[in-house]
């Protein structure tokens, strides 16, 4: 807990959940260095200061990516195992994480505060949504706490000295549960940053690795201002809408529409979240 | 175990472990399809299929590499989490995972056999090595099968319906062990696959993911003889000398050999193993 | 001419311009192969061969692209080094090409047809529209076809043996054009292909490598249709919004539109390019 | 030229060539930062700043390569486009390249230097070794010089707006020869740079992006001692044994020695190779 505290008192560092942290160690670039990169491109044109903005948003708009990829941010992150995994699923980043070959593990393990604990939801096969009562909330909270210490205790005396030298480090910790905290490295260029923080601040992303991507967001937003709010403008609360979904909008449009989802092709999920996200009445 | 069953009686498919298996469910290309994308950059020359042998080594000794990435290998791979994080590290692949937010665990999980059970090595930091008593062995596999099994019946407490719907799945596995088994599609090119085996199948990569490296390769080596054979003898049974081992190996050679590391800049250890490895009477 | 003749009596290959073309030389997977893959992370459920269109059309449309890339193309193409160079930018790619460092360059290269002969766009900076007259256009290809063979003619004297032995290969060719035709076989799986695809089939790409672009996808479509389909429908003939556009959408369909770019915070252009998509009247 | 002057004032910069530069426009990290990375997974126990050294020895001989990805380093480039195709081969890299499409091409060719102009080698059939006689280099470099010219002025008139416009500036390049010179922002992480340097630096690479590599490696050295140390030492002067060469040194050590390509399985240029490099007496 003491690390939380320096952690706390460093302005680059942001606590995340009971144990876990992000802080920002180090960045290449700014607005201005892919502004410059994309001049490469284009030539001579773009002048004063006040145009960057203008550059920026049409890179992004037109999804010209290669001179976001020009800035690079390297984060030190303190999460859960499974946080973890959901990470590297991100290719095209550079990681340096613990090694529980080399390093004892130490006691910390992730568990969720009483507002994350909420019951399989019924509509999103991957998520949580809906209410517990707090006297299960509680249960939960201490089965899960008690069978952690549990691991620790056993993976502890598992590597002690005392039983024949103590089973190897790299075999003892098979049986520790994935809310185990990890620490890493995590290195990624701009372009693919925005990528990861697209489909991990989303809210089909599990809760707890969007609190690590909102967090990262943060630390960096006032390093690219103009980056940050394209992002936001064109990727983040942008709207992608397939070939039958501009048909039906001209429809709208035009006084034309056909409420019938065979009509436009659309399978039935895909109608209904085509309705309820432009709130038509059908 | 019906399902090992059935991989034991498939050729492609081999067991591992208590519960995993390796399959190779598809692949592209073969040694001459390597030879024909050489050729392309090569020009017309070699004309023989008794060339290819020639061409395919001469790659892989120049490391041109290129050529071998137009062979693709696509895996089924049934392993534990923790050697799936290992797998996880070779980013040039691709990879499809099951996942516990969507489905249900099942109640598997990698316990090492009699022979896998070691003490910490004194001398590898990351390693295992010696030997540990029967009576140890017995406990260590029991506290093991305990502690996973009592996991299991805690993660299917907390999914129970009967728990006021029950704890969603993402939540409720995080107390499940790295020691559970996981199941992904992984495919990756022959170069790539190259790379991955010459770090996973040497002795200081975990005992575990050796045995899957091994079997993998057992499963291609039909498909590329020629390129397998190359790569045994360019790249897997190789030595790479620094600047300093050619210097000492040439005074060897010239019989003007200083038995001393500082001459040649070496480290301590370094040392040791250069005169382990050339078996030099010091 | 001869080499063109066989690849237009092979189906697998496509005649593009005046010299290129374009082959599908091998792939592995199909459709089922994409479901197979993503079947592995959502667990059971989806049976039936009449539910693959569902999936992968669910996949492409919520981005779960992992299981695409369990595809793979491999082409060989022959084209002009400036498509070469615009191909070359796909870096999640595999490529082996011809080198004129290695073999002797041969006397072809691009010389556009009339109908693609155009003056310099005035709208967009990249590209070219408009109309020449018919004695301009002769004239261009005359001076290009002379400039081409003056390249060879030069390049021919200067690897001549007959001149002290001839000038190396890798030096006589920095003077050939970025017209001179070179030939490479490409691999790509699935999922960047159709990146690729997006980018290059798009009306701001170069028109000559769009020609590349749409014979590839042609040679594709029989072997993936369903992935094809899901592809023209989510990425190729979709529609990205801003979230200004949303807004302006929203507006519209409420009848509470605001004809006005800075009341939605877009730039001139941005509006514009609204304006006309929607078929607004403004 | 006057460009070439402000370059060579500046130190980040050297000038290569008769047109051509290499800046070191930005860096992110040093040998610090990749110690650091590395106790991330090695946990406690390296302390001193003198133990750097060792710890990033250690790395390298080890091919511990992950912590050296979080250096980052970002060139500008102004090459000839025959060396940018070679640059770009290095797919893991983020590159913002002129576009002839957008901006009009320059004047500027690379003509080489009488030094640099030498027959095709006899033995290496990617390069170039003898020498010439100093009237016929006088001849190739006026021809080289007259075409580059002609090729330049035929471009001028295509585009010129006198001709109905002008011939779009995408289809007027394609007569530039590869000599032309480019300009790029390509940045690359240490680990990769170092294996782009090892191929590129190489002899057997073509001089003129050995030149840049060279040039590169100049500018990062002051800013990474103790790596580019033991990239020298562990890659760069380092020789790759294979299984073979290890069988006939060990003969060689042990009085044993065969004078016999096929009973070591060495091929005749193999064989040729080994007895040069360990100065044998064959």
């Amino acid at each position: 807990m003491t690390k939380q505290q320096e952690i706390i008192n460093n302005q680059r560092y942001i606590p995340i959940h009971n144990h876990g942290f992000v802080g920002l160690i180090d960045f290449m670039g700014n607005d201005r260095a892919i502004v410059e990169a994309a001049k490469t491109s284009y030539g001579k044109g773009t002048k004063a200061v006040s145009d960057d903005r203008t550059l920026i948003r049409y890179l992004m708009r037109h999804h010209h990516d290669t001179p976001t990829e020009m800035a690079d941010l390297k984060f030190h992150l303190k999460l859960p195992i499974f946080v973890m995994r959901q990470l590297q699923r991100h290719r095209t980043s550079s990681m340096s994480e613990a090694s529980l070959r080399y390093s004892e593990a130490t006691d910390e393990f992730y568990i969720p505060e009483n507002s994350y604990l909420a019951p399989q939801s019924l509509t999103n096969k991957q998520g949580r949504s809906g209410t517990l009562s707090d006297s299960l909330k509680s249960f939960i909270k201490a089965v899960m706490t008690e069978y952690s210490e549990k691991a620790f205790e056993i993976y502890n005396k598992l590597i002690s000295s005392d039983m024949e030298g103590g089973l190897s480090r790299e075999l003892s910790r098979i049986i520790l549960p994935v809310s185990t905290y990890t620490e890493c490295y995590w290195k990624c260029n701009l372009r693919n940053f925005f990528h990861f923080l697209q489909l991990r601040m989303d809210h089909h992303a599990q809760q707890e690795i969007r609190d690590y991507a909102n967090a990262m967001y943060e630390l960096i937003k006032p390093h690219f201002p103009i980056s940050c709010e394209a992002f936001e403008d064109y990727m983040y609360q942008s709207k992608n809408l397939s070939r039958m979904d501009v048909l039906a909008i001209r429809d709208l449009l035009a006084g034309n529409f056909k409420n019938d989802a065979n009509y436009y092709g659309m399978g039935k999920r895909e109608w209904t979240e085509f309705i309820d996200f432009w709130r038509i009445n059908s």
